[in-house]
């Protein structure tokens, strides 16, 4: 099998998804860490052979770079059980991955880096500015997810898909962005969940 | 074949990629038009009976409901030649998807809306001081696209594929949203290209 090697930092929700989908289908993932913060993900070198958009993840197989987590999560994924067989179910996770992207990784992930992370005497005017609107969105987020799991155990189809591992990286860490998870009590139960799979990783394993 | 009903509203680049997709690989849309500068997708009919985000494109498939552009484009498009059958090159595609939704729609898009539609005398405080970050984190995802384009005709693999569908939705009206694509030439070269393909469809048609 090829070499899967993650570029990484490895207090990134989005680099998370990536070693959780991994333990999921049992592949091996060799990692190499980049500290943020400290611009690691900017230099010359990292822009020229890693990712010119200077972003972590990138999933690298053999010579191939694969940036953006969700894709590299269904690369690990396809043809295994946490891609759904049936072609609606499929694009309904993949519905519920492209609506983490927009919706929902924007307000709580970004909030979770400015408060626990940049710290909040750190930020820019811009962005303390933009705070009340990515809570605000960010809530709406997890309001949407609470309703749809009211009645439903997993977000697409009957059993745990990739959309699940994807929405579990940050939902599950959405305190440290100062949210509160108690009002969203279909959330908490699907969290608890996917957690006691026998497969789950922890995120600082 | 299951009926295929579009929930849209014409103006939006997210719905035009559903009816692209749709002109390419063969598959009749019915449209239903709402709008949105009216609120006609915040109605209580619309959040209980088609989406309770509250957003379009919605694609419903016989009774199933499909919210988010990506995912339904996805839908049609899955066992044509618009996804590809390496699985490297699909995960590729569905990497600019993601890189559209996180780094070039809410940007290129929002303003987009923002100055063509909404009206600048009509924006938020918020929305104004909103619009020099997005204006220069929606440059970075042209020159990003053109660098990419420099040495590739297409995004991901060696054929057209869903992934340049859905970001020429958007790219081809960046100007209405006040970026110049003059500065990047093969960006304009590969919006000719797709252009001029045989099942093109145009925005308003």
């Amino acid at each position: 099998m090829t070499a899967l090697l993650l570029h990484e930092d490895p207090r990134s929700g989005n680099c998370y998804k990536i070693r959780l989908t991994a333990a999921h289908v049992g592949a091996r993932l060799e990692r190499r860490a980049y500290d943020i913060l400290a611009g690691e993900t900017r230099t010359p070198a990292f822009l020229a052979e890693v990712n010119p958009d200077g972003r972590i993840p990138v999933l690298q197989i053999g010579t191939l770079l694969l940036p953006e987590s969700n894709a590299a999560c269904w690369y690990l994924a396809e043809g295994s059980p946490l891609v759904p067989a049936d072609p609606f179910t499929r694009a309904d996770m993949l519905r519920w991955m492209f609506w983490e992207q927009y919706s929902h990784e924007p307000n709580i992930a970004t909030l979770r880096f400015w408060l626990r992370f940049v710290g909040e005497a750190m930020l820019t005017e811009n962005q303390r500015a933009a705070i009340p609107g990515k809570r605000a969105a960010g809530e709406a987020a997890l309001r949407l997810l609470d309703r749809h799991l009211a009645t439903r155990e997993w977000l697409a189809g009957d059993a745990l898909s990739l959309a699940d591992l994807c929405l579990f990286a940050y939902t599950h860490v959405a305190e440290e962005g100062g949210f509160h998870l108690a009002p969203f009590p279909n959330v908490g139960r699907w969290l608890t969940a996917i957690a006691a799979h026998p497969a789950h990783l922890v995120m600082d394993a």
